[in-house]
């Protein structure tokens, strides 16, 4: 799966991924007033609303992206709707194209990961018949448990042609507090990147790297030069870009010179770019073309500082 | 919220909670047959066949035991139909006077986090109205993000008067990959049960009890002796008792003198009491009534080793 995803990453030139999580705050009042007025002011109403924004915006951007980053408790906290929503949307990318990454940060003891993989990426037997649940091309993992609770989700990767993100060193402000403490000498990231490194060993792909990659925020710079050196075969998913703060140059470390090897997340920077000074003449019913502005400068914003992969 | 899991324990003498995570193995042919014949061999007839089975269970266990935790992957795992019954498994036990503990074991950056947090324990405004999703009473949550990742979920348990219970010493066997590991001189787990009293300050009840407390395995008997230590005021979760391998010896550790001061959970153990040679008489027909004798079992163990809470 990682080799399909840098080969979508080489015919757009864009390493990045359009994080779909929509509070509902993002989204513009006119497509609540219609979803409100269909369905009431109901958790239904309130997915509708979503569901009608993310369409709107992936329609804007799928053929200028790889991939799309939905994450689970944006739509988790609409209850059933949302859930219902959260599939819907991995379908529609699907059909536009995009691979998903089901930003679900799911882990748990062993056999209850298993059910977790199944899930998210995998499949699951009922009597006779085989269902893949959620269907995404990708998850992340939390690695807290150690490798009994994520060699379940490794184990669905080289049955099933998918992918994991392993959290490594999250992007956001408190995550050293954990994560930064030193054992031997050495931060925990790193042995957990160390475990990365095992637990993607035996899913290598021909490109060169594993199905097993990890999560390094971009708002850590510094730690991502060492981890892209720490872990050479793992794909980097990086988040913190643009509304966390981290620039372009701050993404340089964690890509190699060809442009490959990491796949930089924005959110909010995207989908809510139409609230953003630098977007505000698209106005609200422009929401999806301003979305659309905000991917192009984006990419435009990693070319400029020389991560540009090019097609195969 | 605490504080009413103390008086239901006080009231059964029951420090326990019977894990509802049914997967279809445990699940009696019957039940299974006639799920399928009316819903196909569909994810809606699995989450059906969960959904009679749970029932079953509940009817049998309800007036003995104070709390139940359904683990949430055990449903995802069907996807909407499976969340859909772990939402109707929530409802059920409510009516029953049972209280909730979701293990779902969320975390994420901090707004994040506070989705997850609204979607468990919480609840969510849309419009002018406010729904509670999937309203568990506790809900287990991942520290591996740091404080940022915690606190929204902390704020919600001050609001809503909920409860969560932190990951701090996991049951499974790898579990001390990461958390064991010395930080000057202390395992991580050590630094994270800190983190605990810290989080649980502003949340203390009435009966000594913070509504922030913790997960630690039973399978780490002296771990829950230094750690019923090192938080004093925070409940223990237990898992590991029974399946697992823990025994109710090991369970000791981890409560006062007066029975209290944490809540021990057994899923396989209970839910699948009639596939084991000790309860095998019931046959597959009953499940639930061995389930119910597997409880009493349970409790006896526990009041054996001098784990008795009374009544107030």
């Amino acid at each position: 799966m990682i080799g399909k995803l840098i080969e979508r990453i080489r015919e757009t030139g864009a390493p990045i991924c359009v994080g779909l999580d929509p509070n509902l705050s993002f989204v513009p009042k006119q497509i609540k007033d219609k979803a409100f007025e269909e369905c009431g002011e109901t958790l239904e109403g309130a997915a509708e609303a979503v569901w009608q924004f993310n369409r709107a915006i992936v329609d804007r951007v799928a053929d200028i992206i790889p991939a799309v980053k939905p994450q689970i408790a944006m739509y988790e906290q609409f209850g059933l709707p949302g859930l219902q929503v959260f599939q819907r949307t991995v379908d529609y990318c699907h059909d536009k194209g995009l691979l998903v990454i089901g930003d679900v940060k799911r882990g748990d003891i062993g056999s209850t990961s298993a059910s977790y993989a199944k899930a998210h990426i995998g499949s699951i037997q009922v009597g006779s018949k085989t269902y893949s649940p959620f269907n995404e091309d990708f998850c992340t993992v939390n690695p807290y448990l150690g490798t009994d609770g994520v060699k379940p989700f490794v184990e669905v990767c080289e049955k099933e042609d998918r992918g994991i993100f392993v959290l490594v060193k999250t992007s956001n402000p408190s995550s050293g507090e954990f994560q930064d403490r030193l054992i031997e000498e050495r931060p925990l990231y790193k042995w957990v990147a160390d475990k990365v490194n095992e637990w993607g060993e035996t899913s290598l792909e021909d490109c060169g790297y594993s199905n097993v990659g990890c999560v390094v925020g971009a708002t850590y710079p510094e730690m991502g030069r060492e981890l892209r050196e720490v872990m050479p075969k793992a794909f980097i998913l990086v988040p913190g870009y643009g509304a966390q703060g981290a620039t372009a140059e701050d993404l340089r470390p964690f890509f190699y010179e060809d442009g490959l090897g990491a796949i930089v997340n924005s959110s909010r920077g995207i989908i809510a770019a139409y609230t953003k000074d630098a977007y505000r003449d698209f106005g609200e019913e422009g929401f999806a073309a301003a979305a659309r502005k905000a991917t192009e400068d984006m990419i435009a914003d990693l070319h400029r500082v020389g991560i540009h992969p090019v097609g195969a």
